[in-house]
């Protein structure tokens, strides 16, 4: 494929087919943060008000899973800076990446559906479904990641230090969502906090214009 | 992130994604207008016409959110004529206003199920919590331009003047928002014609072509 | 906003955006073409292909849609290798097109829902609905199309015979729409075959590479 | 339309449409895999855990329509490295495509109802209709090239040995889901054991950087 295509174009449209992924998987997400409808506050002798309380999962588990997806995009987009030549493989590996990401939208569903309301077993099995598949996209993130920067051709030149600096942290994503699957199988409510802490985290350093 | 990417290409990623986010959002609006089923109709003894003429508050609601997404959309492509380079915070503040903006169908649907049919409290929620969405995503709107136009070097050249006309316009958004949220705690009416008023006023001179 | 942006790019992010909602706006249409469920089958004893052949007014109506904004779509892109400035109107006259394009599922699913199964008179409000909004999208085409060749500085240099011949096939688009309306108050059926006709004689032409 | 927009640039924008479509197409599949909810679980007295084991059909279908889709994207996107010029029936060819590529999450979620669950019958049905689209979907993939790699003024000067490559390879795939569709007239399950091993032989090659 290299071959044909202009040396500076060659990710572009990796890149636009990955922000479209990214994009929709982020505003899909609010579609399951469902309206209280009329019925169902007559049916359950509920005011609006509670029932938009109510809502604290579903708001939770939305407002976490699009600051996930919205880290992963910010690096994602930061790869392609040092990245700029894509071979067959990196084409499928960031398809599988991306299948992962527009799965989000099932295990947000799952713990936002019991979260605080199923029972302690249940509410388990959601927070160890939602900090796995986020430690698994950690892991494909690290193996595109490691598969791009072990073939110089598809690397920018002169990008030695940025990618050693980037490497050192791409190394505690992973390992930060294994402890909290870890932590999930004891307490799911320390499973999320700790999910909950690292988008915060992430978030504030973002906003205060750290790397 | 700077150093890698090419000046006049810096932004360009962070606006096709943006992009991307904005559309679908404007998109899934329409998912909340419900075309009224037979069954219904039988169920309620009501004509097809007298239903369609029943969803006025979900059409009401499905052109004033479009308005508004479409306004910060041209807005949004207007502040990055002017800025062309993206410092990591400002990746983030962007991501915020996306959230904010992915987040606009949950308080049009509930406008659209408590504008007309619920009880004046229930309308009155779903006012408050419409005007006062758009209050805090004008404000975030107001915080990503002061952040870029206090850097200096995220600036194309020449722009200052552009950049003076741009701010005393941007004042006035959430000025206008918080005004119609604090008119819904008297007269949730009054709130929703105060947010039309502005997206017709937009829209308007929009299309007489003032900026 | 013109005296920022590079000459060649100032559409680029306007055609990108609007790409995304035609896209989203095509793509959302095969969420009305609902699966026949086992328990759905077991209540009304038909058999999963009956269903399936019970599905036609919903393949149809989508069928219809797709080529619709599909036709719009190609149209839009044309437009926009001969326009290439937008003034502050253009940009929203493109808004109000884009929101006409997103609000097809409507009509569409009412299409889909009425067609051979409704009563005379909600078969005809639903043809009505939808061969009026397709008249309507063709005037706001038109509209925006005027507006540009009227500002020969929007345009490139040296399309005027391209701009005359575009001009020239333009003019029977909301025509043809606002004949299958017509047809409509009469015959339902009538104005579907209408609707019909038009966008498998489009696609033929396209197919055969006539513009 | 050739003479107007710039040489290199003339696929850009129908390629970035596509990536839109392809995009929302996988995006959109999650929305069949249905979190399983408390009180179904209830009236069904079924444990979580085996709900969510019940869900095989619908996650690998899933996984197979989001694997087939994104093997289209990778063709799609290869083709247009060589194909640099699109006439007007190109336009029309590539959007019945995307016709047929949006249309993915409909067999998608038959064949997800159906596998394993429903009678012999309707397995067969679904799976047919699985096998039978990607074949169609082939079919006019092969069409595409074929219209493209006949007119010389469309394609990529010096890619003549690329295109004798890719036409060998592309000459398996409608071939192959053919295949597959014979096999579900006698078992569906064999349908879909060939359905799966294309992808995941795909795949497999694809990681391994096999084009």
């Amino acid at each position: 494929m290299t071959k044909v295509a202009d040396a500076g174009k060659e990710t572009d449209r990796l890149e636009a087919f990955s922000d479209g992924v990214f994009a929709i998987a982020m505003t899909l997400l609010i579609l399951d943060v469902r309206v209280p409808l009329r019925e169902d506050l007559a049916a359950s002798h509920r005011t609006l008000l509670d029932a938009l309380v109510g809502l604290w999962p579903a708001l939770l588990a939305y407002f976490m899973s699009f600051a996930v997806v919205l880290v992963m995009w910010v690096n994602h987009h930061r790869i392609f800076t040092v990245v700029r030549r894509a071979d067959h493989a990196l084409f499928y590996l960031n398809g599988l990446l991306l299948m992962l990401v527009t799965f989000v939208p099932f295990p947000t569903a799952l713990l936002s559906a019991y979260m605080g309301t199923g029972t302690f077993s249940e509410f388990r099995i959601a927070a160890l479904l939602y900090a796995g598949h986020a430690t698994i996209i950690g892991l494909t993130f690290a193996w595109l990641w490691q598969h791009a920067i072990r073939r110089k051709h598809l690397l920018a030149p002169g990008t030695e230090s940025e990618v050693r600096k980037m490497s050192a942290q791409y190394r505690w994503g992973p390992a930060a969502y294994l402890v909290a699957f870890l932590f999930g199988i004891f307490s799911p409510w320390a499973s999320v906090g700790v999910c909950l802490m690292l988008v915060v985290a992430f978030g504030f350093r973002g906003l205060l214009g750290r790397e």
